[in-house]
């Protein structure tokens, strides 16, 4: 047998009690997901905290010695609220002062003049951290360890996900292929038990969705696996026992 | 001083595989969140594990000890990947059957033939539980102890979540105003800072939003509290600080 595809994986730390209270909708855990599957990293956790330090710092700890990468959106504005980046230089227990290097930046779009306290305060930037840098905003995010540190706004994420992600290690990207089931999950659930037994190497999943314009339920089922000949292997026994189930019940 | 206003708290767990690889957008999180806000239950954390029991148990461990309440939401299905029943039983160290109050509710939409192994799995309730109905679907969710747990289909959901938020305790609500700031936040940063600390009972936070019509951004600075008189005379020093600013500004 063939060594199993490497797997290199990443968590999401998403900070802000705005997210908590309803008042914003995140839209970049999705996004993020998409991203990561994309570019062949597995997201295996997520986890949302306020903004406060012991519970930034705690969230990071436990997720950056987990997974190959963390990232984390939110909280790097110059408002008493944005406290990411002295959490995080906190948790790896770094130094954390004002970088010339973000300086510069905030230089290409701030006179000198108006380069306060408040807006030094986005410069700060822990020891040793590398400056993610993006088009949308000057100020930049930075790169601690395997922690890559983003801003809230999903046009600023995303543009520092660009910028950042050339850098990442990437592993085999996760494949899929969903099947229409046009049956009751509880019609094909074991048949579909007993194909994910099989082939322990795949993940299969299946998804329930509401039809609000009427008809109840649209069942799909997804296959994933990184090796796209026991992916296809799996998929044919899938669409075999759909097919032989609808011919049993002359759908 | 009077006493703080009671608090009642409470954390998402988000079970799946497919938020986790982006194959499905999460509705939930946002739609509970705003939930939380309305009934007066303050939303501390959130967490979004893939499909295995021992993540499962080991983030709903660490939920529930912690908050007044954990809202799960996913896994209840009748498929082999539907194992968060089975996974919260083992969290509380209960048993876990075929629960005939389960039964009696499926049988209200199946005839008792089509009641296979797979579909009397989405039976499986632990060892006293309260169902939670709900008019969409026929197969419930659960309350065990101070844990909701409920299916990941919105709509169901959704209608699982009005089903059990009249048995919860719940606190004072959180109340909020917002102040459309007008200036960059850089500009305001270190007056908004001021009023935070002498409002510690207020919470503070800004907002900046990007305007992809042109304009760059519109920052927003939100006030909360539980307390009316205290929101409004922390609000009515946030619309002083942004007037005077824009006046020196001659905005």
């Amino acid at each position: 047998m063939s060594e199993p595809p490497k797997s290199i994986t990443a968590a999401i730390l998403v900070i802000g009690d705005e997210i908590l209270s309803g008042r914003t909708k995140d839209a970049n855990i999705g996004y993020i997901a998409d991203y990561m599957t994309n570019i062949g990293v597995d997201l295996k956790e997520v986890r949302i905290v306020p903004d406060e330090e012991a519970e930034i710092v705690a969230a990071l700890n436990a997720l950056r010695h987990r997974y190959t990468y963390v990232f984390t959106t939110g909280g790097i504005g110059p408002t008493h609220d944005d406290i990411t980046a002295d959490s995080v230089a906190k948790a790896f227990g770094v130094p954390i002062d004002v970088d010339e290097r973000a300086v510069e930046l905030l230089l290409t779009r701030l006179k000198r003049e108006d380069l306060n306290e408040a807006r030094l305060r986005m410069c700060r930037i822990p020891q040793g951290a590398d400056l993610i840098v993006n088009q949308i905003s000057a100020a930049p995010g930075f790169k601690l360890g395997n922690v890559m540190v983003m801003a809230g706004v999903p046009r600023i994420m995303q543009a520092m996900l660009d910028a950042v992600a050339p850098t990442l290690e990437t592993g085999a990207k996760m494949l899929s292929q969903t099947v229409e089931a046009g049956l009751p999950e509880g019609a094909y659930a074991a048949g579909l038990g007993d194909i994910q037994k099989r082939y322990p190497q795949t993940s299969i999943g299946s998804y329930p969705h509401f039809n609000t314009s009427g008809g109840g339920f649209n069942n799909q089922i997804v296959v994933r696996c990184k090796d796209a000949d026991m992916l296809a292997d799996a998929v044919a026994e899938v669409v075999a026992l759909i097919e032989k189930l609808k011919a049993e019940r002359g759908v």
